[in-house]
């Protein structure tokens, strides 16, 4: 073996390290075992090397933008380089925008509140809440929602489709180009499956529309580049991203974003304010900015961005090649388990060939959903989720659920036993060790062959083992 | 002395431990000295108590509402316990809802998106922009802008005046009693001084107004009791209050924020969606959450929320009484000082009786502002702030500048040595030891005598030390 082959294969085969890899949890059987994190896709565990930076510099911590102190202009360098950071780590075009947001969620509602007026939103039905929602709460957008794609093929002949058709009303009605976003999940948050990104800002932009790709799910697993895939926007949340302090991403193109009445109002956002007379009556004018601090009204959140930063510099020195292929591996562990259990259905949009993340749902026959994810902490250590996964719609068409119905977004409420249209989600990433995908299927095929060693109950709408 | 007036002495002469007491940054002039933060009221250091609970936490953080896994529901009950201690904190009433934001400024900008419909907002022009700007922002609000009062009893009764025209247009008008909002900040982040919250929430709620307190710069300083105040809301951040992780908090009545649109459109904030058929065409049918999870969508910022609750704490158990009497010495230093410096005026919107927190500002005659407080950071570690602080109006006044015009929010461009419109600012809390407030009125004392040793030259909008 070479030397590099050699590298590469240790790389391969070691998790990248993560806080909370030691910490042990308690088993109701008795005794104690080191917890099995799989539940990811929710909130990843935080880089070890993303909490020494934020160790490191929280000394240092000082006002941005404002102060005329050291910390102060360093900490303002410290967050305006963990924006060129991200705009590398996505491969942005020169003249896109950073802007830090909570969260994915955040970042697509401020996107919501910058569409220019009468802007019609296409988005498939299957998306998840934060990218479904958004659209129809603003005022003056019109959505489209686009039935569920059985391939990938099938979601760009739906998409292509759709804007053909507003196109031709649009010219019949004789109302002139209106503005049109396409919103897509990189992959989806239930199945893992990666939806084919390219192909659909293809279509969008020959449509004359642009796409928002919501990558909370796709960038921790796979390199984004916003100018390579040639979507406008990409959002995405440190919490999934091994950066859980409480900040997320939109970055992408300026103008709308210039020209969007500010997201928050306050200082910050305000270049200049001044108290006017207006019709007798008195009142404040506003210039605003029109860099990112347009829509960053406030402190922000230097801390968030650095720790965002810091995990995008980790996982590109990691090395996403790497990361893919062991990650590769993991699934492969994950789903040639589960195919052995006959009781286990797996859940997939796109079918058994699809591209996919570390990320899986399913259902066990005869196994209340909830049930069984209590049952995987509560005997083995096993943190998974159980329910509809904030993606309701999609959940439903996949268990074959009655459309119109909608489960809990948290844990549901049947009795334990009984089954459920609530599914489990099993996922992983660059800090997984083998050890933990392994253990959670030994655990799958024991629970399913003996059944649960321990009684549990609902309480307070979660299942639980049962102490009385 | 008993051993309980001791304890009270030593406690009333110790600062709080907070990060970066220790950092050493360098003099343009030669070596190095631990940096005096005195730009508290833009962002003060993390208490160490602060970091120490973040740090013996990060490794149990797990996907909180949603994951079976052990330490999800361990981040769980932290992240609502958090909650609870925040309520207990504010001394909020049982049927108050405490929703996590990012920062005051959001918390601000999610009540204006609460308000109904029609909603009459009074607030003062000498408001900063966090608390001035986001009302004018909402369709159908309503904003009347009152002028600077001179003294506490000035602003109530101008806020009388204002909310008695206003009940005669209405009952004139026919319209009915619509809603109004009174919006006030507790502690100026300019002067430091109080307004009189108490008294002006009696005279909003004698005419059916409400009223939202800006406590940001007040609750570092000051207990902030709700009930006892009588407000409606308060919003505050967590990185004025030494938890500085990307969280802030609104808390107060529940009806308006159970009625509103969620502020952010995604899942957590949706119990049920589910597709639906209307007109032929596909939608989405949400039911929200009415609980403070309505306003919360995404994955909540876990961290940065036990980081305000571990402040709370810390500050309650530390013991206001003892914070305020040893802000109040240095207060006194501060003020005392700068009194014995002819060329410098301290700005005062009510006088210098007027109780006050450690923010204080002041101009220097014949100096730049940014020319001065660059020479406290280049020459004698020292951090404070020049520019307008985000409260345009407010510092054009004070500092008798014409109405209508308004400066840079950051550093001014102004040439050293100029004048300018713009102020220093020096503002401390809970973490600042006697030296610091010490060195800063003798650089002052000296840097007005001696002039500065160096010089500096404007260089992006900064005025820094000229190496060249």
């Amino acid at each position: 073996m070479s030397a590099t082959a050699a590298a590469t294969a240790t790389a391969t085969h070691t998790p990248l390290p993560v806080l909370g890899r030691d910490v042990l949890v308690p088993l109701v059987t008795g005794g104690e075992v080191d917890y099995a994190a799989l539940d990811y896709a929710a909130s990843a565990p935080a880089l070890q090397r993303v909490w020494d930076d934020i160790a490191a510099y929280a000394p240092y911590y000082g006002s941005v933008h404002r102060g005329a102190g050291y910390l102060s202009q360093l900490s303002t360098d410290l967050f305006e380089n963990s924006r060129k950071e991200v705009a590398a780590f996505l491969g942005c075009r020169p003249d896109d925008q950073v802007v830090f947001t909570r969260a994915t969620t955040d970042s697509l509602n401020l996107l919501a509140a910058a569409l220019p007026q009468g802007t019609r939103v296409f988005v498939f039905e299957t998306e998840h809440h934060a990218s479904l929602l958004p659209w129809q709460q603003r005022d003056g957008i019109e959505v489209g929602y686009l039935s569920a794609p059985r391939s990938p093929r099938q979601a760009v002949e739906t998409l292509e489709r759709a804007l053909a058709a507003w196109r031709a009303d649009d010219q019949e009605a004789d109302t002139g180009a209106g503005a049109a976003l396409v919103c897509v999940t990189g992959a989806s948050n239930v199945t893992g499956e990666l939806w084919p990104v390219r192909e659909l800002a293809e279509v969008a932009h020959a449509h004359g529309a642009r796409i928002v790709l919501d990558a909370a799910q796709l960038a921790p697993h796979h390199p984004v580049d916003i100018a390579a895939l040639d979507v406008d926007w990409v959002a995405f949340s440190g919490h999934k991203l091994y950066a859980p302090f409480g900040a997320g991403v939109l970055a992408g193109r300026a103008d709308w974003l210039r020209a969007a009445r500010p997201y928050l109002a306050g200082g910050g956002a305000s270049r200049k304010v001044a108290l006017s007379v207006r019709e007798g009556v008195g009142g404040v004018e506003v210039e605003w900015h029109t860099t990112e601090a347009r829509h960053e009204a406030g402190s922000p959140n230097v801390i968030g961005a650095y720790a965002i930063a810091s995990a995008c510099k980790a996982l590109t020195e990691a090395g996403f090649e790497s990361l893919v292929a062991r990650e590769r591996r993991l699934i492969a562990k994950v789903r040639e388990g589960l195919a052995e259990v006959d009781e286990v259905r797996v859940l997939s949009l796109f079918g058994d060939d699809a591209p996919r993340v570390g990320v899986i749902s399913f259902v066990v026959e005869g196994w209340n959903s909830s049930h069984f994810a209590a049952a995987l902490s509560a005997e083995y250590g096993i943190g998974v989720r159980d329910g509809l996964f904030c993606a309701h719609p999609l959940v439903r068409t996949l268990l074959g659920g009655e459309p119109g119905e909608a489960g809990e977004c948290g844990a549901p409420e049947t009795a334990p036993g009984e089954r459920s249209l609530n599914a489990i989600r099993v996922s992983f990433g660059a800090g997984t060790p083998d050890e933990h995908v392994e253990r959670f299927v030994g655990a799958v095929k024991e629970l399913v062959r003996d059944g649960a060693k321990w009684s549990y109950r609902t309480e307070d709408g979660r299942c639980v083992p049962d102490r009385g």
